[in-house]
């Protein structure tokens, strides 16, 4: 006999997504459920966006430190491993998720443990409980590594995201196999961290989606690093020397003939959506793959389901993820939705060094959408606020113009610490305020953010002469 | 007998303002002379903005690393003082300005060594050359440090901006008069290098144009660097125990009867501007005091005549000099201008620890104006990406909207490296970008830029719900 339980709203996936949703359903009086199998705070949390960027940050900040005569001398010590991993598990919280309870609790969330999966229309069932919802029923289950079939791969017992995020040690070696987001910050962690590591990525290039000059620059850093990368490169088989247990060494051989062994292999070459057992099938819809959902996160022909987070399969963001569930919220709440920022477009950084910081289109990609563009270049650190932070490190900026309504639609940052640059530009462009506008939104000297000033400036000059190519004034 | 020489536009002052409106002249096809009788670069680049960021910036890196663990114990060094003014000396080119020569050249400006002063409508003398302008003199001349009427103080030979920012030395202990931006830089800066200092401010709070929170916090900073901050003190007389080229100690007596004494002792309560030597008096302005100018920078009553930068006490920041240089410079090209930031609410940023980057109106401020204003605040770290940079230190974020209007019309952060986050506000506020707009710019994850999604959801909160003050929700 199962206890039969109504609700409001039932939430499968307690990540960053579900969290959200479930947290804006209940503080606007919605009786929600939150049903969650793993741990609460999802693989963000726990084996993603914050363990990675605990492992990335401390040789960076050290990096900083030493580009400043005067802190240089005071840090020329050697970075501590192992107080780096340990704040890695601080931030992960030992993965112990009951830090992430009380804010639940304050909203009145009800979490059910356990392993969810749709029981037919607006019903989940959880074990022996079946839940009931009233009005909908939010999927966030989110995504895990998938594994290329590659002979010999998952025989070899090969790490993905969690283990590379929650390594108890730095091997002495690593192969990344991948040069997308995970495998670029992960190749630059653990090299940062001591490990000889070999980038093997397919394509001819790093970070596919972002500006060329990003994936040469990244590429740079991390060859600066120490770090071989290997590009162009199709794997064609990998074998462990001893069992995976045992962790004997790891060789990747490629379709060439050339070969790389290491400690550890880490496979980075995308995600698979956790839409397997869930019960989709019987909604017509197909287990492990994204579930397509229409504008206000809504699964067409299923008025009551809604799918936000990873497994929509719109954008793998954690932000956007949260950016979705709101909206879904909102539509549940039975207000009015637009979606305004979504997919490839949508604010997105690298936490490498360069840091690549993105928004919008690139300048090939509005070029392939028919847009009327045109790109605006600068360095991004030759100006005042350039002789005090990332002084000397390379980076660049470049604005895409829309040239027909003069307004900017993509903004790629790269450098030291531009993560937080790149909201300026996500304001001017989802604000869709125009260039002759940007113009009165001073920046203040002497920070990096004049670069705008140059922007503008070339956008300026291209505008009154199109012969002239934009000048060096800041 | 005078050379006369007949150009487009005169400017006078070669700082940032008159730097940037000749250049723009310049590029715009015009002929140019820059008149300047001390360093092309001006107060700015060599005693002001530059160096005082020079001196905060190694101790405030090194603080940084000391707050990421693994990079900490890398960190453990002492700050290398030497290193640091040297470093310092590299950035104001010790006090050489030939590197600021071919931005002049590669622009055809013609650069005019000397003391400028206006001789009739359209003329500027130079020592034995009278340049005459076709169509505009442009007066660029800055300001200086004021020295107040107390007794004993101009005797004692003390520290102005000048001395501070380029001293060859630290001195044991310093005496800070005035809480203004360039006192508590000042403070900071002395203070992380190793002196003593105390700050004296005759005012209840320090930087009085800013949010409360943020004057307590920089007073928090200070005093936690061990700096001894008075405050609402009076001085009533300065005198230096030796003549001031012995530089015996100089005790400062305050109207209560309290008396501080220290090795030196900067002046830091105003500027005053320096037009008393132009000429102006001929024009029935009074010299020494700062020129009114119209919104296009012209000075009414003579069309011919511009001030730009902090000779026309609008707004004593250099960015806000360079703004009005070019919209000074594009009226002078007969363009459609029109002033969109302006006075105290201009974006502006403190470099002390925590910084304070703020543009736009205080709440206070708001209320006064008059406007129907409410204010959004939270934590500047208190999401994912203040658990990597700036971790622990204190800071706040406040957004003052107009309810009327649904838009931004202030922002204030404080914290570790705000400085860059305040562009994102700056544009939002002048592009007039609605809250609800501003709630699909979503920030990335994990960026201290999320404070946005706590403000905006107190904001969409407060305007559903008026009785719920806000949650924590990011």
């Amino acid at each position: 006999m199962s206890e039969v339980r109504e609700l409001d709203v039932v939430v499968i996936g307690a990540g960053p997504a579900g969290e959200v949703c479930a947290g804006r359903l209940a503080q606007n009086g919605l009786e929600v459920a939150l049903v969650e199998q793993d741990l609460v705070g999802g693989e963000c949390s726990f084996y993603a966006c914050m363990p990675s960027k605990g492992l990335l940050r401390p040789a960076q900040a050290l990096a900083e430190a030493r580009r400043v005569p005067g802190a240089a001398q005071a840090a020329a010590g050697e970075l501590d491993v192992r107080a780096a991993l340990e704040r890695r598990d601080e931030i992960i919280h030992d993965r112990d998720d009951s830090a992430q309870l009380p804010w639940l609790e304050d909203r009145g969330i009800e979490l059910v443990r356990g392993h969810g999966a749709l029981a037919g229309a607006r019903e989940v069932r959880v074990g022996e409980a079946l839940l009931r919802a009233r009005r909908a029923v939010v999927l966030a289950p989110g995504t895990r590594a998938a594994l290329p079939p590659i002979p010999g791969l998952a025989e070899a017992g090969p790490w993905t995201n969690r283990e590379a995020t929650t390594a108890e040690a730095i091997p002495g070696s690593l192969l990344v196999l991948g040069g997308g987001v995970v495998g670029v910050e992960m190749a630059q962690a653990y090299a940062s961290l001591g490990a000889r590591v070999t980038l093997i990525e397919a394509l001819g290039r790093l970070i596919a989606a972002e500006e060329d000059f990003a994936a040469e620059e990244v590429r740079e850093g991390l060859e600066g690093l120490g770090v071989e990368v290997v590009l162009g490169a199709k794997a064609s088989a990998v074998e462990r020397a001893d069992s995976p247990e045992r962790r004997g060494t790891v060789t990747l051989e490629l379709q060439d003939g050339r070969s790389f062994t290491a400690d550890e292999i880490l496979v980075a070459v995308g995600r698979r959506a956790l839409t397997d057992s869930l019960g989709v099938e019987a909604l017509g819809l197909e287990p492990g793959k994204p579930i397509a959902v229409d504008d206000t996160m809504r699964v067409p022909g299923h008025e009551w389901l809604y799918v936000v987070g990873d497994a929509n399969g719109r954008v793998l963001l954690t932000h956007m993820g949260k950016y979705q569930a709101r909206l879904a919220a909102d539509h549940i709440l039975g207000r009015e939705v637009s979606l305004r920022a979504d997919g490839r477009l949508s604010p997105r950084v690298i936490f490498t060094e360069p840091q690549v910081a993105a928004v919008g289109y690139t300048l090939a990609g509005a070029r392939e959408a028919g847009l009327n563009v045109r790109a605006l270049d600068r360095p991004v650190g030759a100006n005042a606020g350039g002789s005090f932070v990332g002084h000397g490190a390379p980076g660049s900026v470049r604005l895409v113009v829309d040239v027909d309504r003069g307004v900017p639609v993509g903004a790629t940052f790269t450098g030291v610490e531009v993560a937080e640059s790149l909201h300026a530009a996500t304001v001017a462009i989802i604000g869709e305020v125009p260039l002759e506008r940007l113009a009165h939104a001073v920046p203040c000297f002497p920070t990096r953010s004049e670069v705008w000033l140059g922007l503008l400036e070339s956008d300026e000059e291209q505008r009154r002469r199109p012969e002239v190519s934009g000048s060096r004034v800041e």
